[in-house]
This record gives structure tokens, C-alpha cells and sequence, in this order.
């Protein structure tokens, strides 16, 4: 069904085409920019389908990924993480060449910034709308003014709006979890941006994090969509409720190397090295991902879990049915609990049709 | 203090060789083969560094490891993971070359190697001496037996003793936890060996994990060692008592892109896809590492706790002296939490001296 040898990334490009489609749909009936976060698929391939739906601008995680999409015709990056000035040598070359947008969110990096950078660059002002993680208090519009003139100073500082990711939706349980946060959030959205709309008409507010993308319908104080994980989804982004499980378009297939009937527990060729740690409690057990098994055009979820991951191997639980079905020398697939961390994991993906799509891994 | 750009591992070689050192002369005055497992450094120019200390064969945990190894000069490889059958004609290939040592567990794979191997292959049993992740029950004689008169069927599958991985050691919480557990699998490691010694004189037991290792000092139902973090060693082996802080030889360093002083946390770039996701309680936190500050030759651990990650994001509690001390553009350090998951995700370490060593990364 599946000829791998090793741990293999397995995307269904209809569903990331779906998936792509759908939130394009969303951004355009709403009268939005959709800026989609390349950090999770970090394909140039992949990337190019985006440019089928109109998408002309995109955001990166890192200054390494501007650099890396930049050489596949991206005109207008966002680069979404705070500017690390010690990479002002590459920040200098990626900006003499393309539109480059950093973020900026304290007076040192401003300072440095303005006394390092060769070119004009725009810049967002990274805000911190209760995840607390990074970024200026969205209530903080003395901070936010200082900076913003301060910016002025320089015509190679150009500020062009303001950067949100409300990360803390990826601890909502479900829907209305999502919907909740995204409520406390927006009163507070709505005074900074007709603050901005009266202050700097010209300006945007950025949103993203693919929860509340996915799950609200009311975006009446955001200029630009900026999610990342919908291309694929993930047994997080399941068990959050911002998709169903037919959406997730990306699973890891890996070899049985193992069986152990007394405990119905098939061991496999896919640890942490290829899936990450990362484990979510799903369906009353910790879960490292969902159990698939893989047919002529795709995969079909089965019932059980990965029980645990070491190095190199996987621990996968099933029932009676698939433990007597499966054997050593087949491939059973896993959708991952976190889509983002397989490129830099397993460095390319393959489809049903065998056709391999490269990372940027160790660009 | 230390010239880095982006997330980088940073090694002490002094450090390393100590250790190797230390767990060489506990191997060689206990009349113990030392076949250290390299699937912790994965690189080929520290490899290089055992051949100092006399040792002459070693572990990996993948056949795409033992390729990568074959080819600095390594003559005698145990892939210490099942055999995967899926990967046969890559293990023809090395078997045409070095003396390659193989896992089998079950009939079916015994089968399936003898079927379709070119060359004749050494194999351990795998053994489950309680941690219950793979292999066969260390007390089930009777399918040790069957799987030795099986193999004798070819000449080309060669037995030549058992392997116990003991990982239930990790989940020790100190010293004496770690003894004990080891006290519990003596006995079985008494029959087991006292059985091999009377029908199988000329087979080796072998026994890898770096805490028992560490710790124990009673060795007498074993033939061989064969640990592997223990070069590197980590918080997970500082917290459960295998080292001290003094003994940790790798750490990440990563640029400060932010502060946030009304919660002493320093914001770094160097997030899950540097350092993975794995956490453990430590001294009472959550922790994802701890952090160091770099002098001239090395490093010094400061109070604090590396206490979440994201994709490239880390967020850091210090105290008031260290965050008034540190600048945005500045370079903090951490031990990892898991040393074992670097090399895949950093592709390469650097020392003080400007030195890189590379891993197999992508080989």
C-alpha cells in the first residue's frame, strides 16, 4: 500500500489544497489580507499552491526561512519573531532584495535596528494580547506611541501595524473555548485598532493562530489573516475542535519492527527523533498521535493510540482486529500532535503518488 | 563571550573525554567489553575520540547510523533497535563490509532475514527485562531456545548472546532509585547469564543504560557495556542522579531577542525545533532546561528555569541579577533536558575554540 523504507512524511495534497482553499475563501469573503504562516509545511513546493489562490505575501518563523523563500519568488515577507540583531548581516541581504517585515516590540531592538540596517525595512509592533509569551501589553499604547515615534527617526524604520498571535487558543478544550478567549480578546482588539484606524489609518493589525482563524466568523477589528498549521492540521489542533479529523492532510508513516499480543502493542521504526516528544491528553489517555492505516489514496484513521515514543521507536496500542491485521514488515501511519515540528524532523514529504516534496531542513 | 547567530549546541571536549574516560576504566576494571552507543553524539569526529580509549566496537539505534559510522572506520556495529526487514538491502550492504550485530525478537523476523540476508549476520535476542517498551521476556527460556535451534538453520544468522536496554531507569528519581531498580532485575539477570554461561559459553550478555551504568558497581552478570548518553549526559540524567551538573558537556546557546521585566523571563530564539519538547519536574518546576552563562571557557548554570518552548521561541525565569546582567543581542545557554535529540535537531556542534563537529544529520 505505502513503499517506505524509514519513517517517511506523508501528506494528501487534495486535503492541503482543500484546507488552503478554505481559509483563502475566508480571508477574501471577509475582506481580508491573507498572509499564511509558512512555518508549518517550510516547502518551497508546497508553498508554491498558495500563489494559486492569490496569495502574494506570506510570514516566516524565522530569518533562515525568509532567506529560504525568498529564493522561491516570495516578494514580501513577515518575518513572525521578534528581530534577532545578531543576524543583521543576513537581515541586510534578505532586505535589499525583497520586502522584509520584522517585528519590533522594545527600544533596544529599535536603536540596534536603526543603527545596523542598510535598507528600509517595515516594521510591525509585536503585541502581546494576553498569551503572554512575547510583545508590548496590547494595552500599552504609551509604549506603543513612544515606539512608533521613536521609528521616526529613522527613514529606515518604517511602521507599518501591528503583529498578534493569540497563542493561548492552543490551550482552549474546544469550539466555544476557542470562541471564549477570542471574546475576551476582542474588546481589547477593538480599542487598539480604532486607535490605530484615528492615529495610523494607514497601518494594519495582523492576526493569527489558526484556533480562532479556523473556529470565529467575526474579524471585524483585524486587517490580515497570518495562520499557519490549517495547510495541515494535527491531533492538537482535533482535539482543540478547530478541524475534523478528515482534514488533517499530513501522517508519518513507519515500519512495524515488533508485536507484543499480551499487551496488543505494535512497536515501530518512529520515535521522537521523527515525530518530537510533544504528547496531548486525547480521549481520557496521553497521546502522541493517532494510529492510521494507509490505502491506495490516503489513509483511514483506526482505534488506538501512541502510547509512548522513545528515540527511535514508537509504542502504538490497537484492538484485537488491527493487531491481526498488521504485521512486521507493513507500514502503519501516525497523525502528529504537532504538524509544525515534522519538517525540521523529517526533512521532506511524499505523496500516495510517490512524488517527494522538500523542506528547508538544514537549509 | 560566545559569537553565535542562531540556536546553537556548544560542546566541552574536556568534558566528554572525561567521561568517556571515566566510563571506559569502569568497564575495563570490571573486565567488561566497552561498546559505547553512539546514537547520542551521531557525529563521526567524536566518534573518533573513543578510538583514544581502546574501543574498538559500537552501538547505533539506526541501520542509516551504522552506514553513516561504517564509513569513519567502525568494523564491528550493533544496530541495538528490532531489525528492520524494510531496510534489508541497506543491511546487505553493510554486512558485505563490517561484522554487522543485529536485534531479533521473533520467529518472524528471523525468518525473514534468513530468507533474504546475503552475508551472515551476528544477531543478539533482544531481551525485556522490565521496562516492558520491546523483547523477549527475560524469564521465556523456552522462546530464547526455539529462536537459538531456529537460527542454526542458516549459517548466515550467527548468535551471539542477548540485550537488555534497562530503560525503566529513566523514570528513577534518584540514586537509590536507580540502584534498586537493578537490584530487582538481578536475579533475572543471574538466571538468564548462569543459563547462557552452561548451553551458550561463547555469547555475551549486554547491558546499556546510562543511569545503571553510572551508578551501580556490581556487574557480574554482564559482558558488556553499553551506554550512551553518558557523554554528553543532561538535566533528565542530573535529575535522576546518573551525573552531576559539573558532568553535563553539551549545552544550546541562543540569542536573546527580548526581555520582560515585570515577570523576570528572558524571551530567546531557541524553541522546540532546537531543543524538542520534552520536559520534566525539576526541583519543582516544569523545566525545558536550565540556564547557563558562557565565560571564555565554557559555561556557569545561573538560577533560573527554562520554563516553556515554542517552535522557535524559549521563554527563561531568571533572577534580578541575571536579567539586569543579560542584554537583548546577548547569548544564553542551556542544558538540555534530552541531549540524545540534539544532533538530529541542530545538525552539528561547535566548542570554544570555534571547532564544529558534525553530526549525521540528513546523511
Amino acid at each position: 500500500m505505502i513503499n517506505i523504507t524509514k519513517p517517511t512524511a506523508i501528506i494528501n495534497p487534495t486535503i492541503c489544497k482543500s484546507n488552503i482553499s478554505r481559509m483563502a475563501n475566508k480571508a477574501n469573503s471577509n475582506n481580508k489580507t491573507f498572509r499564511p504562516h509558512f512555518k508549518t509545511h517550510q516547502s518551497g513546493a508546497i508553498g508554491n499552491w498558495f500563489k494559486d489562490v492569490g496569495v502574494k505575501s506570506i510570514t516566516v518563523s524565522s530569518v533562515i526561512m525568509a532567506e529560504y523563500f525568498s529564493l522561491y519568488g516570495w516578494k514580501n515577507i513577515t518575518i513572525a519573531f521578534p528581530t534577532n540583531i545578531l543576524e543583521i548581516d543576513k537581515i541586510n541581504t534578505i532586505a535589499k532584495k525583497i520586502t522584509l517585515n520584522l517585528l519590533i516590540e522594545s527600544m533596544e531592538v529599535l536603536h540596534l535596528l536603526q543603527k545596523k540596517i542598510h535598507n528600509k525595512v517595515n516594521f510591525f509592533i509585536k503585541i502581546d494580547a494576553g498569551y503572554h509569551r512575547t510583545g508590548v501589553d496590547i494595552s500599552d499604547i504609551k509604549k506603543i506611541s513612544v515606539l512608533i515615534d521613536e521609528s521616526k527617526k529613522s527613514i529606515k524604520t518604517n511602521f507599518i501595524g501591528f503583529l498578534i498571535h493569540n497563542g493561548h487558543s492552543y490551550h482552549a478544550n474546544n469550539k466555544s473555548d476557542i470562541l471564549n478567549l477570542y471574546s475576551n480578546t476582542r474588546p481589547h482588539l477593538k480599542t487598539l485598532f480604532q486607535w490605530k484606524e484615528k492615529y495610523h489609518p494607514k497601518t494594519i493589525l495582523s492576526f493569527g493562530d489558526t484556533p480562532t482563524l479556523s473556529v470565529a466568523d467575526n474579524f471585524n477589528y483585524i486587517d490580515e489573516f497570518r495562520p499557519g498549521n490549517f495547510i495541515f492540521y494535527d491531533v492538537m489542533q482535533l482535539s482543540i475542535g478547530s478541524c475534523s479529523i478528515e482534514d488533517i492532510a499530513v501522517s508519518v508513516a513507519c515500519p512495524i519492527v515488533a508485536k507484543h499480543k499480551n499487551r496488543n502493542e505494535i512497536i515501530t521504526y518512529g520515535g521522537g527523533v521523527h515525530l518530537s516528544k510533544e504528547s496531548i491528553k486525547y480521549q481520557g489517555q496521553q497521546s502522541y498521535g493517532i494510529p492510521v492505516i494507509y490505502n491506495e489514496n490516503g489513509w483511514t484513521s483506526i482505534h488506538g493510540n501512541v502510547k509512548s515514543l522513545s528515540q527511535e521507536h514508537g509504542v502504538i496500542t490497537v484492538d484485537d482486529d488491527i493487531f491481526n491485521k498488521m504485521n512486521i514488515g507493513d507500514v502503519i501511519g501516525v497523525l502528529p500532535i504537532h504538524s509544525c515540528l515534522l519538517p525540521s524532523l523529517l526533512g521532506s514529504y511524499t505523496d500516495m503518488k510517490r512524488n517527494i516534496f522538500h523542506c528547508m531542513a538544514n537549509f
